[in-house]
């Protein structure tokens, strides 16, 4: 197999001390990262030398929850609460989605995200044997999940749950291992505690994650309280849905001791900072969260409550917001959103072992940044202009599993032009 | 002179009715904007016809608050709060600025700024004769002003005041318009009450309006009162700041009370809502001032606080932060956040005549952004896509006063190579 190597770039690692080479090479066979260090004198025995001229390479950012399929829905309504906009504008349209609005839009999505560096995203939605085709096509990397929302007749429900299951079924560790799988209750408000408790209990026999929407507006806690006399942390706890690996995207209304409760339970946050403040949902305790030892990563949600899939404004984001809110301008250093739109992203979704970071052993996950830009000027400390002054408009190579998949700031993988026409007509026919 | 027309683009006016022409056109002869309409018949007329094939077209925006030399200090220090940023890292470093630095810094700013489609800046700093000669060569607009800070001797003090008023009576109303002026005195923490009087006094004298940095941290408003009996506002307000044509940078913490004092006075606000957060310095009531019929603006600050400069992310900052903070989605629309980019800019330096939208007669300032991408799918509504999902990154032509000075994402009117290596030449040298 061929071997290829980068070198002087400013290799960023996000390893566990932090490294960062300035003018390094990190290389990988087999999909593999097989060296990572200063520019080694073996060049000769690489079958392919890239000069990134000073370039930052990092790894590929992980963005921990979003529906792909959505990205149809991009600015058709905003400025509203959360939930007039998916009762009123979400939904109605989203019940006249067919197979090939699942898949454009999924489409759409993945430019979005490979363009802008996110090399590997947890997906919730329906029509997931579309969503996993085009993951497998277009070289992502992802976890995808059927998400239920429980409404309707018992046979509903229980053909939802047995597409789930085959889902996990058919596709985990498909595509070379590139798509993992979860199962996905859509959340307590919308599936009740049996129908929860039976996708658990198929969860345990699958042994797949869970992933579920949880404590995103203050309503819909007090919703929970009065149904079932409990918030939702304590609530899901109960219904075991903590019991093995899971996944929480939101968790914006979590109080102290629910915290405590995730914490205990090593469950994974997803936090979709920009979604939750553009829905008006709230801020999420995100300081708090870390000091508890949560592992919180970061998620865009859909760009229909973003709008856009470009996680370098999640990374930006949480490193501002909480400055600002709690008047502390140590609170998430740059060094930690770095941490939390990659590392953590990796762990949120437990392919730590996987990606995450450049480290000899992992993945060959990595994008390569046009830092030759005025944006990135003077050299004072790249990952400081990365969190604060860069953009993932400023991606420039994408690889996946050592797979070129954006070249010079195109997507080899996915015909652009035909996804956008694609996207343009079905949404005319709404 | 040549007249120029652009076709087949989505104009998006932010005209007193928001007009948005789907399929337009904007024509300009002798720096001036002559048409903006449906695409017309009598192309033949035109010099050049330009066919942008969808891209939206916009007004240039206008950042109402920063220091561009500073841009060599971006990333040189973060996470750190407000006064231990200045004292500890900015005030020392910037004690080693030569014209140099401010030329270089400056040039470095300009890039950015047109290159994310920024226009017309407002900039206070010291050295001013190295920023208004390069605004002047770039082809970009600004109302500048030498920023006065107050401690030393009286001798320092008065040769900055003539300074500061050279610089009015030098620089107002030259390179073609492009450049006017204002005088400004630092800010109530850094000038005593009788330096200021005589700033406002000056200014009087000179017919410029008055730029000041006014209640950015709560530190700063404590110490005013203990020091004068009276918060910032009403303190600036009696020293006559206020009596004329007078811009506030920040105006973090100001009471409902003193908003009204604001609005009385028709005190314009740069709110500048990014490095408001990098520093915790915390947010601004900007709601609140809106609705007492403030006119409030957009400024990024230095790139040493920010750390870029480009608008668009307080552009879609403002349309997120406040609906997150007070739960309500309704806060700052899309159009509105797009106003205060432009429209509310152009007002807060008293230029809503000449720039801020695009309307016959005014200047032909003005940006083309390629929208042909995935951000910009489908074709829901496009000034939610600018807001919410576009970038700064995407600006693609830039034209002021009719004259082009971005053609295809590069500054046709500064040499990039030569500013960057020059710029990091530099900042080796401290």
């Amino acid at each position: 197999m061929s071997k290829t190597i980068l070198i002087n770039g400013m290799i960023i690692t996000v390893n566990a001390t932090n490294q960062v080479y300035k003018k390094g090479a990190i290389a990988f066979e087999n999909g593999k990262i097989t060296y990572v260090g200063e520019v080694p004198q073996n060049l000769a025995e690489y079958d392919e030398v890239i000069d990134v001229q000073g370039d930052y390479v990092l790894p590929g950012l992980v963005n921990t929850h979003g529906h792909a399929s959505m990205s149809l829905l991009r600015g058709y309504a905003d400025d509203l609460p959360l939930q007039q906009w998916l009762e009123e504008k979400m939904w109605p349209i989203e019940a006249q989605y067919t197979k090939e609005h699942a898949k454009w839009g999924t489409y759409l999505s993945l430019i979005e995200m490979l363009r802008t560096g996110t090399t590997t995203f947890v997906d919730m939605y329906d029509n997931m044997d579309e969503v996993a085709m085009a993951v497998e096509a277009s070289g992502a990397r992802a976890r995808l999940c059927r998400g239920m929302i429980g409404f309707g007749t018992e046979e509903l429900r229980q053909s939802k749950l047995e597409e789930a299951s085959s889902f996990v079924r058919n596709w985990n560790n498909q595509a070379n291992g590139r798509i993992t799988t979860m199962m996905s209750p859509h959340s307590p408000y919308t599936c009740t505690p049996q129908f929860i408790e039976q996708i658990v209990s198929k969860a345990l026999e699958l042994d797949a994650p869970i992933h579920i929407h949880m404590s995103e507006t203050k309503a819909e806690v007090e919703q929970n309280e009065k149904e079932y006399g409990e918030r939702p942390v304590k609530h899901l706890e109960k219904l075991g849905v903590f019991s093995k690996r899971s996944l929480v995207a939101h968790a914006v209304h979590v109080e102290d001791w629910e915290m405590d409760i995730l914490a205990k339970n090593d469950v994974k946050v997803s936090n979709n900072i920009i979604s939750n403040l553009k829905l008006a949902s709230g801020i999420a305790p995100v300081p708090e969260m870390l000091s508890k030892g949560i592992t919180v990563s970061l998620g865009t949600d859909s760009s229909a409550s973003n709008n856009n899939l470009d996680l370098f404004e999640e990374l930006k984001q949480v490193a501002l917001l909480f400055k600002g809110v709690h008047n502390d301008a140590t609170l998430i250093t740059a060094e930690k959103a770095l941490q939390m739109a990659t590392l953590h992203g990796a762990e949120a979704i437990w392919l730590e072992d996987q990606i995450g970071s450049l480290e000899v052993g992992k993945e060959a996950d990595l994008i390569v940044m046009n830092t030759k830009q005025a944006f990135y000027q003077p050299a004072h400390n790249p990952i400081s202009h990365l969190v604060y002054s860069g953009s993932g408009r400023d991606v420039k190579d994408v690889f996946v599993q050592g797979k070129q998949v954006v070249r010079n700031g195109e997507c080899i993988t996915i015909d652009e032009e035909k996804v956008i026409f694609e996207v343009n007509r079905l949404v005319e026919q709404f």
